[in-house]
């Protein structure tokens, strides 16, 4: 709660064609219609945990302390996979354990995780397909309500953190070799490559090769560029960024997710 | 008014490339700015009444108590067709006369249907094009303002009901016919054979066919299937459904929606 | 802030499948959780500044008075184009000075026109790429909590305006030759051709020509025609709108924005 405006947002691969975020928004209001209900994204591409998983971490910080985050990409609903609760300093992360957060537990150690077990907490029949409405919905709503996390289950050291994509500098130290990580609504190129794994080195003498791309100027701004010519930049997100200016790098040049990205010093 | 805090939820067809959710909202904020609005969907297909219908069907009883569910699928908008007000126990349905509640109205008789008439709760102006903006969205707003149905026009008993389509049992009770009602965002197929035409059958000795695929196995989690094999598994709305592990077995099988389903039991 | 309802309304070319309208949600509410933050459109075709403006020109005057409106399309983030506040009778807008309030001007003169230049209104960090949630969100949040606009920046007189495309009326006075402005999702055209232009002469007397269609029915409702009949129609923002009844006369005939469109008195 803050300030008494208690907060949810809402990461799905539900879409919005179908019933799915709507009924877990009337969950959430049945049990506290206070709550402010902030859709993040309900379009990660189905089952895409990493997906989802970067784009909760670019968003959650700039949140109010107390904020719950509720994340659903849920392929194993139903099975043994467990839903958990892990805690962080500032806010609550109601998830399936599958790794979902994996890019925020690589941002801050939580406070601790708890595997959500005590079904007072859940909608009274849980189905076996639905559990964004059934269980992480009321979970989040009871939390705005202030019901404290141990008790709604044990706290759980084994939840899972997959393995994400780094960027490694080469032992010459003349590259850094990452990749693609996401790729936004404009067909720009987000790459895992940080700035501060190069932030020593003056911009001028760098060359970043994508394909068969070869781009070898960092830009200040997009717009430093005439339309249509390739740059990099440093995106909001302190990550390497390429781009052609009010173009798409991606579709125009067929890059996909996933595609090798080289940074070499000149 | 639920607790001080009126919603209304808003399921059209407008899409969000448009002005008309837009507008919509506005017109309910300056008549009660303390409305949570929350959209249920504004990507129904076009004119898809049905669709529609179904959609918020499934999401509806999860609201508060007092809810005003605001629906526009509107391919007469303009023309005699009325604006009606649907009452129910717990909640408020503002829609056009077109049968976009035929499914609500299956799950539960209203306790009555207002015709919208009187025009002082609707915008000064009434456009030809957009009764979304001009009389349903002031309508919602004013019924959260606590205004009584009965003062928005009289009762009527003619209102539509579209005939729904339904599954059947065949005359020797070995098969049940149905149909595919809704392919949700996974391509999933959601048919209307209900739990409760089978349940007292064992699961075991289930066959479903769809085109030529025939399914022997009904699941408790999609996740007891390899990746991409195909089950039914009873949905979170009590309807069988069909679906490939992680797959979209819509996509890949070529099914439509109204595609027959047949369940035989063995 | 309206009866203690702040309102903040976005506009943006985001899409929903990145951060960064959920990022701009959370800044706002970290600095104002009693926001009520209100999604126009986050859909605008990428870099389309004219799209934009008229999108939310449509919009904008159903809000309640002192709702901000922030608009967000953006091709020249972090190059020298200016961030301003529009300060209207009613309402603030909240956008680059790269034209994409020139409809809204054309509706209305500013009170005044402030260039954001007070840094202290903004995040600490300003990244060259993400304005929308360095500047501003945070700006239209601090707008809600009732800072001064001149507290904020310096007025200016030479923003950007953009020449809008206007209908007109031949020498004879018996054409009015416009053009197609807007699509909607049903595809409609919608025209630049405004009731007033023409609505001293009777509507049975008018044909409409767009690329090789003749139209020659001024209807009061889609449903006058058969399905798939082509009809014009004063459209619910006061232009005159061509349609398909309950089909895309856009798709269907291959029309694109920008096609002119030659209304002519018989």
């Amino acid at each position: 709660m803050i300030n008494g405006i208690p907060i949810i947002t809402l990461t799905t691969d539900f879409g919005l064609k179908g019933p799915f975020v709507g009924s877990m928004k009337g969950v959430i209001l049945e049990i506290n219609p206070k709550v402010q209900i902030i859709d993040i994204s309900h379009e990660i591409n189905p089952f895409d945990l990493l997906d989802a998983s970067f784009l909760i971490s670019c968003a959650y910080p700039y949140f109010p302390a107390g904020s719950v985050h509720c994340i659903v990409v849920d392929p194993g609903v139903g099975s043994e996979r467990r839903p958990i609760l892990a805690v962080t300093k500032k806010y609550f992360f109601v998830a399936p354990d599958n790794g979902v957060l994996s890019y925020i537990f690589e941002k801050e150690e939580p406070v601790e995780v708890i595997h959500l077990r005590e079904n007072e907490f859940f909608l009274k029949d849980v189905s076996q397909t639905f559990h964004g409405r059934d269980i992480f919905a009321p979970v989040s709503a009871w939390l705005t309500k202030g019901i404290n996390p141990r008790c709604m289950g044990p706290p759980i050291q084994d939840y899972l953190k997959l393995t994400l994509p780094k960027a490694g500098i080469s032992e010459d130290k003349k590259r850094i070799c990452g990749q693609v990580i996401h790729i936004d609504v404009f067909g720009n190129l987000l790459t895992n490559i940080t700035r501060d794994l190069f932030h020593n080195r003056s911009t001028g003498e760098l060359k970043v090769k994508v394909n068969d791309i070869c781009i070898e100027r960092i830009c200040q701004a997009y717009d430093d560029l005439e339309k249509g010519a390739l740059g990099a930049i440093i995106g909001s997100q302190g990550y390497l960024e390429l781009f052609a200016n009010q173009d798409s790098l991606a579709k125009r040049w067929g890059i996909h997710k996933g595609d090798p990205v080289e940074l070499i010093f000149v």
